[in-house]
């Protein structure tokens, strides 16, 4: 009983948290400017694929993948929180460790429902780091959260299916890299609500298909992350191989890969505001104003208090739902899993705004890394379903217990 | 790894709840009523003798003594935890459990630095919830968080120390079984800061001491609790054996002392969130406005989710400081425990406010248990050390992580 | 264009503070005492009589009543609105005013809406302060604040009206010299929605009348106020001519009436709130912990500018809400006064709660009024219609600007 | 008594509403994605130049100078912010109408200390709209919020003075129109500690000026606003009589101008909430999510009730410091300015937010004005003087009422 690491995991995470200092951190400032000034900036620059060979050699690596697959390295859930929130420290260390969404999502429904080809073509080449993918689901003429309005068509023509419709905030589309899409669309619109959607495969080169744009969040393209992108799919032809699991199974699938989804950005924000904390306590220790030091000013010590307050308590969470996701399966996690996401973001945005506020106006730039951590997390009140869809989830359950007879 | 509950903590949990259910939550409203109506609320009444009895004979007793004592039932910190929570959700249960603050504190006290002349005259009676006690440590004048400001004189005298001082928020003085005072004071003002102060058994019926009135919180004088007094020591005389521990040694009694307190207070806030939570969702279910039920209210509903969020947090955050306190001892859990101090009381005052909120002016009332369940949190923003106190403590830990070099 | 008090109000305000000074805080510590130890703490202790009669000499009385009426001293409401604010400061002022609630909605309604026989027999003597009176309007049974749930029958019997039913939180009707009760019953529950209510008089003596008990609010009877009472109505009978402007109007009436009680209110809680402020700063200023005089402390200090920016706000917002009532009635200021019903109370709270914090424990007991304070304000979150329905009918009328055409 | 406006306010403001709504909101798409393409988004578009040049034509021009200066059209600070605020809806208006920062606080200091010179050189151009200025206050190295650390120095040496240092978020240096700086800088540091700093006239062709880069907030170079860029001075030479006002007077024009500065931002903030608010309800009433209309949803409803509610209060307090300003001057509404301006974009961020989040992933992007209007109102809480440094300001007053005696 208690959350203490296994010394595996300790030996796992020191080993991990020596490479972010040594081969990481420093990578980032050349990462972000490189991307700033590249003709593409979802191009993957050199510097990324040293790291990743390197990481891959040291074998901190596709630690994502839960031990039930047989691709992975073995880790539980549980296992895996503390040393994905030492990657969430940095915006750019998922990819390092190939660790990053969308692909982890991708690769858990690749290993999940693949048939053995697809595996071999998009599975194999995802867990060597090799190309990377992206999920098309959102829509921007409906509200996604809601994924029984998406509208995006897949119809059957003889060995294919044909697709038509506009997706957004796609994750990772804009990658240079992205060889795969996995779409949701809408195979039956007259059968019960929750069997109208399909997942399908879709190869980013196949015709029919345009990226619109790029959709910078708060003005950031995001290209750690491959951006989120408007696309449109017009008369796209695949293979009727390419669809995942079968026809009408796409909400099922949907409910599969959003829960670990989900949870890693929640251990990845569990980092990240950590390390806001560390940048805060930096600064205070550091800084002067009016003849004192920030860290004397008892306003900044309640702030730092305040966040290591918070940061505790959603690291808990976010470890009670992996937990309950290892021993109960992510459909009884649910619940564990709702709490996390709603509590964790909101965490985050309180931490790295403090610490934003203490650096001044230099907090509000990309001379260090806040504000893009802000807007990470912020995002993250939206993306992968809203505050306020999770907390109808929780309080849907929590009525249920009393309910009048 | 995580924090499920052992086989038998889910055993004594399933018969506590059992037995509160069948014979606490029903004493509730007889017990408030008899105290509201009695000439002193703090005699003890016949209904709370009864329910000591069978929960004694049940087996259902002093729990809260870790198992390094011998006198306890041999539960650690954090196996109590579920089950101090499950007490915690009826402001009369834990003194039925003989679980109750201050006794609880005071009884570790005594099993940890008494001689076996005072375990026998005070710990045998406490732990057989035979007589209760008070601790006298906080005095009006002075701003008694910082403990260092303590003002009561403890004066050798041949072989007697003569007291002289003022306390109040004297915890347990008023229960008319209450049989003994634990009092802080100075024994030497010109030692070190922390060495000047000591802890001293003072009997009850000593004379000097004058029980100058009650303190009600928000005017609930707290009969469960044997309320907050103010005490006047006026040369009061007891024997030199009685000092605790020796001479200078009342602040590390102190440190040793409100570790246990504290976080005994959040188990138990934990419950009482939890009970307000059901409350609310109870009258959601049952209560129409404006042609809804109240739970068809989606602010309603958001409310319910807020508070399972915050609650879900806070016990994690309980459970691991007790975890700590039992792996690597009560000093080196210190900081956990602050944080679960300054965040459950909050929570649980978010969280009783909604469920007030819900109730309309009848949760202001005693009709249901919400107004005295606030007191009680509100009142554990300040007692046992107010939360700009451990956000400080808090905050220099963390700042000390990043020392300026 | 700005908010300047004209010279007559300046005067009349200095006036006012300067009889606050020397009659009114000094009066408030015997005030209390006495109605706690009284038998019935819904006396009027004759010092309460003793201060009435000397601000009725000065002049210094009825201010409420707007200038529309002619029994008034005629101000208007934004000229009462800072000598309200005076008032408010202390919890036993109005009365010394004559400006009390629940009287100062009832007198308004005699007013408005009485005949030359009820105005003679009501509210003549209400207005020299001789009697005071109650407005039953809340039942327990029904979400009163859809006042269209009212269920307390109003049943017409020959040249009689028939009254049944229960009543809770009934301002006023606990008060010895409650003289008689404004009640709000339903006459015809077949008629439209809003045309079913009617409100009656109900001299306190009349037969039937069972007043059940007092409704503490936090524990406080809130003596000043004349409590909130449950009240029994069986088989009641008055006299036909009791009826108010006629059968049906009652929701009409009640809308008229709850405007100025709703904004009165938050006059009162404005000044409640310097007050606390002012308490604050003075202990901040006189305390010291850790070495340091708490207004030493930045979080300190930082909640004192809180508080003062949140006074700021609550004010010019009440006071806008009072300027539309004169300038456009009191309907079309409908919004404005919702504005400020929110607002107001949790501005209150919020500033109250800080000033608590830095008593320590002492701010928690009636040593200070800061208890006494919190339970005032924390009642209007809920009294004269809670946050939530205010809040909807402010979105109600926001959205409608926008309506999707 | 009371904020109506004048008939004359209200038919300017009249206008300028027209003009907004038949030329501005029309023009931000277009400005921005032509800033976002162009070369250097810091030229004025052509489409900028016509819409200035409409504007002056009808008169709607350089409202923002008071009327104690000729210049200027004559209006009180008062009568400026309504008018202020409905520019403030949209970023790229103040251009249009000429009062945008940091030229308003400029074009006020010229017109206040200026020499004929000076004037006939600067502030005439400036008025007319065809140059623009800079003010180069904040210094990278030191924490500016505390104006006596500023470290660039400006040296006497003959009839020249040399400046040396370094500056950042430098508003307005960015823009292709700007041609003075007005810097502040040290001229003796051996004087007492406000007289040491100077503030010195900088024509931007100045050999030894370098713009070392702009400094994008959150990634928005905010090109409307000029930027803010980070400039290095190097031996750079100015004749003496570009001294403003004379030696050591740096700290007193400060002081005069950034109340003005302040109070316009909030002026802004607060039109820009409305229009996040406006944003926020049509959204809402047009789009459907789970089956309702997100209006339908009471949290949406109750987060429109909030933000109406914050609004008004925000406005109010911005009004009542103009009122200050206009009646007692500057100084004296330094208080009141200070409230405002804490009020104010934290209130204007919890509005965006909001709207943001009804609006999904389309609320972050630059598709609907809301990220923008976000990054504007969270640099507020810092640019100015951070909200501590305005809180402690406030505070100093408030303790200072009620000092120790």
């Amino acid at each position: 009983m208690g959350f203490e690491l296994s010394s595996r995991i300790v030996e796992l995470r020191d080993r991990l948290t020596a490479f972010m200092e040594e081969h990481v951190y420093p990578a980032e400032a050349p990462y972000f400017e490189r991307a700033e000034k590249a003709d593409d900036p979802f191009t993957t620059p050199s510097l990324m694929d040293e790291l990743k060979a390197r990481a891959r050699e040291a074998g901190l690596w596709n630690w994502f993948l839960p031990k039930s697959y047989e691709e992975g390295p073995g880790l539980t859930n549980l296992e895996y929180a503390p040393l994905c929130e030492v990657m969430g420290r940095s915006l750019i260390a998922p990819e390092v460790f190939n660790c990053s969404a969308p692909d982890t999502g991708n690769m858990e429904v690749f290993a999940k429902y693949g048939t053995p080809e697809q595996k071999e073509r998009w599975l194999r080449p995802l867990l060597a780091g090799e190309i990377r993918s992206a999920f098309c689901m959102t829509e921007p003429a409906v509200a996604s959260s809601d994924a029984t309005n998406i509208q995006t068509s897949i119809r059957r023509d003889g060995d294919e299916y044909v697709i038509d419709g506009r997706k957004w905030f796609s994750s990772g589309v804009l990658n240079q890299r992205c060889a795969i899409f996995i779409l949701m669309g809408k195979t039956d619109p007259s059968a019960p609500k929750h069997l109208q959607q399909s997942m399908i495969l879709v190869p980013r080169g196949t015709p029919g298909i345009t990226i619109v744009r790029p959709l910078p969040v708060f003005n950031d393209v995001e290209p750690h992350y491959g951006g989120h992108g408007e696309v449109l799919f017009e008369n796209v032809r695949v293979p009727a191989e390419n669809m995942l699991l079968g026809e009408g199974r796409g909400f099922e699938i949907a409910q599969g890969r959003l829960g670990p989804g989900r949870i890693h950005h929640c251990m990845r924000l569990v980092g990240l505001a950590e390390r806001a904390l560390e940048t805060l306590c930096r600064r205070a220790n550091n800084r002067v104003a009016f003849g004192r030091q920030l860290s004397q000013f008892d306003t900044v010590r309640a702030d730092i208090a305040r966040s290591r307050i918070e940061i505790e308590q959603a690291r808990l969470c976010t470890f009670q739902a992996a937990d309950m996701m290892d021993k109960l399966g992510n459909k009884a996690a649910r619940t564990a899993i709702a709490v996390a996401k709603v509590a964790v973001p909101n965490m985050a945005l309180n931490v790295i705004d403090r610490a934003i506020q203490v650096h001044g106006g230099m907090g509000t730039t990309n001379d260090v890394g806040l504000a893009r951590a802000w807007i990470y997390a912020r995002f993250l009140r939206i993306g992968d379903g809203p505050d306020e869809v999770h907390r109808e989830a929780i309080a849907k359950t929590e009525l249920r217990k009393y309910a009048a007879s």
